[in-house]
């Protein structure tokens, strides 16, 4: 079953408002078997209204619109939908008094413009407004159901809970949908996409359904997966096979498959394991202590950091020999690898990283350009080092450090 | 002159995704007097995708689509827009060779499945992509300009500025929206919208009026001006008369008018004046550092940085006195003012800061409860420490802590 999202008014369509009721509502047409298959916003114009809707009853089992329910002139929900509908707008009395009675309550005489709002199109169902003025209006048709609501969170939200309650979660025979992501990092995605592909495509044909798709992020690769099932225990049992078939296919590249970023991954790790850990980081400059510290808890194995950006503090803070950060460079195998032991020594901690490389804009050189990062983890004195070529601007380089770090130190402990 | 914006990706239809690229899509068009009237988001189904571009060439200036531009199966944006102006799609030598380059300098075997991103429909023209693999593409119609950029923000933030500025500025005569943003931090909404509010009003109905939003986010307040004029020339001088009335009566709360984080003015200051800066965090975790080491060319600066979280780092990378701990407790204006003086000491910078807190969710106790920070800043030798209460979670918290260091320095600096 297809649903279609549709928030009308044109500030919706500023740069500063970010459509977020789409969100919840997404949610609660998933839990009923909906899914949704276009969000749009429109400004306050009848016919681009209209438009919208018009296209939406060629395909959508249920269209919610949010908005331009209130009494203004810009408020021309009402009248698009009549007349994509070929219906005409009534003045429903019943309305009326209701609100005439709302304004006497709070000792106001009700103005005229406010008739509007009782304006319904015939044959529609008005569904009540418990926090505010405007009624939701619901028309049922042939394919489309169509549900008008009005835009404020607090009058809309009880509102659709109320309208899926007693009149659409009987249309989709209550298949629900129920997602999983697991992510992946230290692959590309054409490389996870092609290993992943194989395993995925058929499970859109079996008898709990699951679609797939791939996103890429920044310093890693998630998989959503969402499974169409009658109960959340028959999608938990399809989800949990479907899990472990694409982890046993992708190998140690999976991190996560519960949501948790890599910092709480390594973290738990590191808990679990009862080790320590102190970090000795140069172009990512704080963000691997600031990562590993945003876990709550994480102060159990986080024993220290230190941000050694000039030659100097490495050869204070970490007694890395001045002599290897002239023969070697500072970006090197060598100062990295002592940065990680150095630290660990330090701190007395089980694990110690090092991150040395060139963040840019400036900075880079023909053989060591920028991008150019080495990172060194130490696990109880054993120490792997890693050159590694990143792109893009330095905040990414910086994530992308931080990341490379952690994905190594989790490999070790695996 | 009229604009819709299309996000294409089943990932952008979830309850969890909201969609950001539309809001600077929309503040770039606006500038050059395009008039978002439509935005959509569709998933990864060709059909949906090209209904909805079928729809927007009917009256749509430019239509500028963001996302299914990738390897994999799902990205289907250049197959339905060829479907919709029914030309045909033709691989690009060109493109597969870039391609190539770029997988070979990363030590990676182009996988077959590249070769999707190099199919280009007849007559469009390609758009260079410098922070990634997937090529935009533009193609004029007779009404419709279409533009194709890939969804990650950083790869489609500056083709978007480029196509804008090379090929659609020419396009619109009509008006343009200009804006300026005034970030303040340390006063409360409804104190700057207290003193700004009679500042702002009446520039609603001057002859470049200008209106104006105030958005509160965590740890600073943002003042939104949009002026509507016939010339960037003309809403300059509204602006920056604008900019200074509010400057006049908000005072030094005001830390950026054009756009500036407060890391970056903070780090201009630092570099005009030949000032340097070593940090020492505990409940902040290294965010104070890797938030001034975003800024480029911050080497110049900032000298180190430590993370003492556990008190054996304070005491052994700062010299706090193991005493001074016992008997003030950690978090308290003594040891913040010994991290922030010790540090500068020993890394012979003129600006050393301090902080020290209770991030949480674990750690408060009834006078010291979760969101007691303190922070301790020191310029040559003069130190100020200030004991905040703090709102929110661990993340909130500790940005809010970085915030107010940076702010705290910011004005012993001016």
């Amino acid at each position: 079953m297809k649903a279609c999202i549709l928030a009308v008014g044109s500030e919706m369509l500023t740069p500063f408002k970010v459509d977020t009721n789409s969100l919840l509502i997404t949610e609660r047409l998933n839990a009923i078997g909906f899914d949704v298959r276009l969000k749009a916003i429109v400004a306050d114009d009848i016919d681009e209204i209209a438009a919208v809707v018009q296209g939406a009853i060629g395909w959508a089992d249920v269209l919610i619109v949010t908005g331009g329910l209130g009494p203004t002139e810009d408020d021309l929900t009402r009248e698009a939908v009549a007349r994509v509908l070929n219906v005409t707008l009534e003045l429903d009395e019943q309305i009326v008094s209701g609100l005439r009675e709302r304004f006497a309550r709070r000792g106001i005489v009700m103005s005229d413009n406010n008739r509007r709002q009782a304006m319904v199109p015939k044959g529609a169902v008005v569904l009540e407004n418990r926090n505010g003025s405007a009624p939701g209006l619901l028309l049922r048709g042939p394919r489309t159901d169509i549900v008008l609501l009005p835009g404020p969170p607090r009058e809309m939200t009880p509102m659709l809970d109320a309208v899926i309650r007693d009149r659409l979660s009987g249309k989709s025979q209550s298949r629900g949908l129920w997602r999983r992501t697991l992510k992946i990092t230290g692959r590309p995605e054409s490389e996870v996409d092609a290993v992943a592909e194989p395993v995925y495509s058929p499970w859109t044909r079996q008898a709990v359904p699951i679609s797939t798709t791939i996103l890429a992020a920044l310093g890693q690769i998630e998989l959503h997966l969402t499974a169409s099932a009658a109960s959340a225990d028959e999608a938990g049992v399809a989800l949990d096979r479907a899990v472990d078939e694409l982890r046993g296919a992708l190998g140690p590249s999976v991190y996560s498959v519960d949501g948790r970023p890599l910092e709480a991954v390594v973290g738990t790790m590191l808990k679990e394991r009862g080790l320590t850990i102190a970090v000795a980081e140069s172009c990512s400059g704080g963000l691997l202590a600031s990562r590993l510290t945003d876990v709550p808890g994480s102060s159990a194995y986080f024993e220290r950091g230190v941000v050694c950006y000039s030659n100097a503090a490495k050869v204070e803070l970490l007694g890395v020999p001045d002599d290897l950060i002239r023969s070697q460079g500072a970006v090197s195998e060598p100062v990295a690898r002592a940065m990680a032991e150095a630290v660990a020594v330090r701190a007395r901690t089980n694990v110690g990283v090092g991150i040395t490389g060139i963040a840019g804009p400036d900075g880079g050189t023909p053989e060591k350009p920028v991008g150019t990062v080495v990172v060194a983890v130490s696990v109880n004195g054993e120490t792997k080092v890693r050159t590694l070529t990143l792109f893009g601007g330095r905040d990414m380089i910086k994530f992308q450090s931080a990341q490379a770090a952690m994905n190594m130190l989790r490999l070790m402990l695996a």
